[in-house]
Order: C-alpha cells, then sequence, then structure tokens
C-alpha cells in the first residue's frame, strides 16, 4: 500500500489523495460503507459498486461469530466469501468490545466477554484477532484497541489508553511474524485513544505514530462527546500525524461531521447512520434531511432525490414505509450510501479546484435542515 | 390488446404467442411475478426487469387499502407511482375476499368485509372495483369473482359461479361504461369458476366465453385441491376456450405446476410462491430445491445457481439466513424469480422447437427433486 496526496488545500488541512491496495485504489477523501456480517445491509455487491464505494467496511467480531474464520478460510478470504472484489477494513472488535461493556472483562491479556447470539464466552486478545483478521483477508487491519467510554475520568482515560499502547506493541509483533494468506497485501493501522484530553491524545498520538504504519486511526470519538470535542481533537491529531499517512477517524458520522472533519484533514470515515437511518425512513439530501415517514410525503410525486434517486418518487417511498415493505428500506440505503459517496467524491472535486472551504460553509447550512 | 399465437406444438395443446399491450409486448407462456402493494418483494423495478420479467402482478385490494385510489390517481396511475413501465395486471380482489373469508359477508350487491390493517369495513360491489381497476391503470383488469373455497358442496359450487356470472355482467356493464384514464388500454378478463366439478367449469366457460372478452381467467384452483384435479379442469378448460384468447391460470403454482399447464394450453401464471419461498430460504433450480438453511451448504462454495445466481455462494446465502441479514431473502427472491422466468422462456423456445414435451417430462422428473 501507498498513498500518495493528490492536492492540498491552500486555505486548510483538507486534501485529496490516492491510497493504493491490491484490490484497487481508494480515492481520499472517501466514506466505507459498513458491511458488518459481511454484508452492506440491504445492498448486494453491484448495488455497493453502483453507490461509488471504493472501499467496505467488515466487523473482525461480528465476523468471528458468523460465519466464524474457519468458513471465511475455507472459502479463500472474505473477498471471495461475500463476493466483493474491492478493498475491505475490518474493524478489530475493540468497539463492539465496549458497546457491549456490561458483559466484558478487560485483562492485561486481553478480553473476556459474552456473544451477544448465545451468550458463550469469548476471549479476545490482540494475537487472536490479528490471526483473525489474517484469515479474513481485509486489506487494511486495525489494532485491537480499548476504545474509552465517554465520558471518562482522566485517570481511566489514562490507564485505558496505556492498556490500548501494550496490545498495539503486541499487535505489533503478531502482525510482523504472520503473513498474508490469500498473496494480497494488509496493512495494519493503530488506534490513538486518549478520550478527549489533549495531553493523552498527543501521548496517544505520538506512541502510535513510532510504529511508523501505512496509516493511522482515531478511535474513542463518536462515543457520546459534543462535537466541539470531536473537532478539537481531530484537528489536533490532524496537525501532528505526518501529512503522509491516510488518517481515519472511526464511525464519524453525520454528512455535516464528514465535512468538518474533511476540512481538519481527515481522509477516511465509516459509520452505520446511512443505513441505520435509512431504515428507519430518514434519508440525507443536499437540501437537508428528510422523513419519509412524515405524513406531508404523502402526495409529494417528486423524486426522492433528482441526483441520487431520481426513479421513485417521494409519495411512493413513503406508501413503501407505511405498507411496510422492505423494498422501502433497501431503496432509503441505496440512497443515501449513494448521497454519501456523491458528498465525499464532490468534497474531493472541490479540494482539487481549490474551492472546499466556501463548499462547505454553504453545504452544512443546508444538511442540518429538516425538510 | 391483440393476441397472436406464433407458435402450437404438434404434440400437445402448448403453444407460443405474444399479447401487446400499449406498455409491451408480452410473450406466451410467462409467469408474472406478484407485486401486491405495488412492491415484488425485496426487489426494485430494476431488478425485477432484470429477472426477465414482462408484466406484474398487483392486487386491487391490497392499494385501495394502501396507498388507495386518489394517491395513485394523482400519481398517474400504478405505472407512474411504482416506476414500473411495462404491462400491468391487477387482481380484482375475489382471491382476498376468500382468503380472509372468516371476515366477508357475501350479499347479492358485492362483498362487505373488514380490512386486515385496521378493521375497518369494506363493501366491494363489480362497480367499484371496475372504478378502483381504472384509476388504478392496470393494462389487463380482472372481473370481481366469489373464489369458490376447496372444497365445496356441489350447491355451494352452483349458487358460488352464478354469483360471479351475473357479478360478470355488472362489470362488463360498467367496464363499457367508463374509459381509461391515462391514455392506454385496459381489456378485462372474465373469471371462470365451478370448483373441480366439469359441468359447472363447462357452464362457467360458455358463459365467461359469451362476453367475448381478448383473453379468459381460470380461478378457484390451486386453493387446496388435489393436483389431479388442477389439471383435468386446467385441461377441460383449455379444450373449449378458442385458440384466439390468452388463457390464464391464477395463483399457480410450482416449477412443475406450471410446466403441466403449459402442456394444457395455458399462457399466463401468477404465483407468491417463487418471493414468499425465497423468504424462507428455498431456492428453485433446474435440478431441484434447495433448503439453504439446511447445514449441509454451510461449507459448500460453488455457486447458488451457475445460471441464474453465478455470483454468490451457496455458503454465502447460508450466512445470510443465520446471520439474518435481509440480503439473503433478497438474493433468494431475485433468484427463484431469475429462475421461474427462465422457466418460461426455456418452455417458449422448446414450444418453437416442438421439443416441448420430452423437455418437459425430463425436466419435471428434476424439478421435484430435494437437493
Amino acid at each position: 500500500m501507498l498513498f500518495e496526496i493528490t492536492q492540498q488545500s491552500s486555505e486548510c488541512a483538507a486534501r485529496t489523495g490516492i491510497i493504493h491496495t491490491d484490490h484497487g485504489d481508494i480515492h481520499t477523501p472517501i466514506f466505507m460503507p459498513v458491511g458488518t456480517q459481511a454484508s452492506v445491509k440491504s445492498l448486494d455487491s453491484s448495488d455497493v459498486k453502483n453507490t461509488g464505494a471504493e472501499i467496505i467496511l467488515a466487523n473482525t467480531y461480528h465476523l468471528h461469530l458468523r460465519p466464524g474464520e474457519d468458513l471465511i478460510d475455507t472459502a479463500g478470504g472474505l473477498h471471495r466469501f461475500m463476493g466483493w472484489d474491492g478493498p475491505i477494513l475490518t474493524d478489530s472488535g475493540g468497539f463492539q468490545v465496549y458497546s457491549i461493556s456490561d458483559q466484558r472483562k478487560i485483562t492485561e491479556e486481553g478480553v473476556i466477554f459474552r456473544s451477544h447470539i448465545d451468550g458463550h464466552k469469548l476471549l479476545f486478545t490482540p494475537e487472536n484477532v490479528m490471526d483473525t483478521q489474517r484469515i479474513i483477508g481485509a486489506d487494511i487491519i486495525m489494532a485491537f484497541d480499548e476504545c474509552t467510554p465517554y465520558p471518562a475520568t482522566k485517570e481511566y482515560a489514562t490507564n485505558s489508553m496505556h492498556t490500548t499502547h501494550r496490545w498495539l506493541d503486541r499487535c505489533i509483533t503478531r502482525f510482523n511474524e504472520t503473513e498474508p494468506i490469500y498473496g494480497h497485501s494488509q496493512q495494519l493501522f493503530p488506534i490513538i485513544q486518549g478520550s478527549v484530553f489533549e495531553d493523552l491524545r498527543l501521548q496517544s498520538t505520538e506512541y502510535c505514530l513510532k510504529q511508523d504504519t501505512e496509516g493511522i486511526a482515531i478511535g474513542g470519538l463518536s462515543v457520546g462527546e459534543p462535537h466541539e470535542d470531536m473537532y478539537r481533537i481531530t484537528e489536533q491529531i490532524c496537525n501532528i500525524v505526518p501529512k503522509d499517512k491516510p488518517r481515519y477517524l472511526m464511525g464519524v458520522g453525520t454528512p455535516a461531521n464528514l465535512l468538518e472533519c474533511i476540512h481538519l484533514g481527515i481522509d477516511m470515515f465509516d459509520c452505520v447512520m446511512p443505513t441505520r437511518n435509512a431504515r428507519n425512513g430518514m434519508l440525507f439530501t443536499k437540501e437537508g434531511t428528510i422523513n419519509i415517514i412524515n405524513k406531508k410525503w404523502e402526495d409529494d410525486y417528486s423524486p426522492v432525490d433528482e441526483d441520487h434517486t431520481p426513479q421513485y418518487s417521494k409519495a411512493y417511498l413513503k406508501h413503501l414505509f407505511k405498507a411496510k415493505e422492505y423494498l422501502g428500506a433497501q431503496i432509503a440505503s441505496e440512497h443515501n450510501l449513494r448521497f454519501y459517496l456523491w458528498l465525499v467524491t464532490e468534497a474531493r472535486k472541490q479540494i482539487l479546484a481549490d474551492t472546499f472551504l466556501p463548499w462547505k460553509n454553504k453545504m452544512i447550512a443546508k444538511l442540518n435542515l429538516r425538510l
């Protein structure tokens, strides 16, 4: 993998680039649709391609439970298992450990927790998470971290960060001892923690940078903290990380979050929001958000969105949701992903034309409107 | 509309033909995917087109409840409302009256029954059902009938048939008094009833034929009677109906049912089976049926079906069902419809080559296998 910067904004930290992987190029800034269980919810592989997605994300935790790495191994890796020939990134399970925290026990060795499916006990360690990600075979794999909850005391955040750092060392060791299985290369990204404390974030960024990986990720944001904190920490980290590393802000966010963080120098994003909100009838458009459940759309025969979903009217989509036809969730999910991919593609164009900043400010004013 | 026969088998009653409608030609024998609520479940319009479907079916009963004919009227008809530019056929609601029979009251005027959604009282009459179908705007619309339950006494079946006949007269009168709304022509098909009694079926066929409609339908089959009765009645009716009318066997059926009834001279079919069974994990292939829930497919990395779904393995599809990912139902639904449309297309080719009968016998032996 090699990251090349193709344009740097003259007005802010925004930049465009290309991440080269053995499964193809990723043009940054990029949004990665989430395919937790080897499926981007309610889209097939060709639908996903049609949204403009260049890379998708899958979850080590979920894939370990179902179908399990043995079946993925026999299939020849996740790309072949799910019929997706583009790049894939896998999350390490650190976030799942965080989000099911009432049932976890963190030790120096790793985390003991219970399967959300059948309650059986699982132990995730830096080593076995690296092994699993080797078998899954994603192009970019993530270090096993503890995602520090928000809010956290300074003491908790400090200890938690040090655990993440010690685990990172073990991840790197295991990663270097092992080889890719399927003939394509894999890159490991460390995850910066430290909650909303700038001294910890500085320490963690420096620790992660020492590992000299091809890219770097920011974890522990978008976990309930105010947007101002998210932006403050993101800006701080982007100012420290050398320009030649792609920066991945994990689990972010709304369309406005994406634009603000592109502005600060972020290159990669993932979030369940476009698909999850779609299933609840929420649509993102460049004029603002639509709640298609709302009665006002019942007799609105204008397209859901002229640019991304011209073939269906709002009235029809509302009917599908009202009639509980799953096609409603499908159309809305595909729409929202098309919109997210359009947004990052347009951001790239604006950065290349060095017109990003005024465009971003104009867009954000509209993105937050409720139509 | 005009029906032309393009080939008549020399060995049996099977034939190929073309039904011309203002929304395009339908090559018969044809299978019509069911889009009850203006949506073929879990397929969007382009997916439906990709299955090879040339006409889809929608339900007057369901559309009357949701979204209601006012909204369809404002949209400019069902074609525009749902974004489907091919031919559409609407069932009249007679079958829904049958299938919710514990809450219905049949009178001479029509049927009083309760909405399955909110329990409010509805009255369907031959006249208002014609009016609703004018507003929906399907290319082929069905007479309002009483679908005689099975089993029925001879007396019940006789009275029920006469009701259907009197309602047919009223449907024809109303149909002739009204005009298509959207500029394309509509054709009304009468429905032959008479349960499994040949003398009643003869009487009903002759009654329906007197109306001199462009096509004719057989109702009251595939409602629980043995397959032998279905085939016996279908054969009897096909022997009476003049060759120049397309014959639509309502609600049928399995792939083997389709081939047997094509053999007897049927031109049009519809059934929820391919999509409903798909949602339960049942796949139709030309080698037999697959229950993808079965553990045996867990590590089978061969394609779901080389011809119709080559891009996904059985192991992946099984994983999606196990993980409760809705994409499983989507892939299976699209697969089954592709298979049904392949089956009727292949039947056409075999009839044109006058090799239908041996091909049908060979196929049926395999279609009934469980893989």
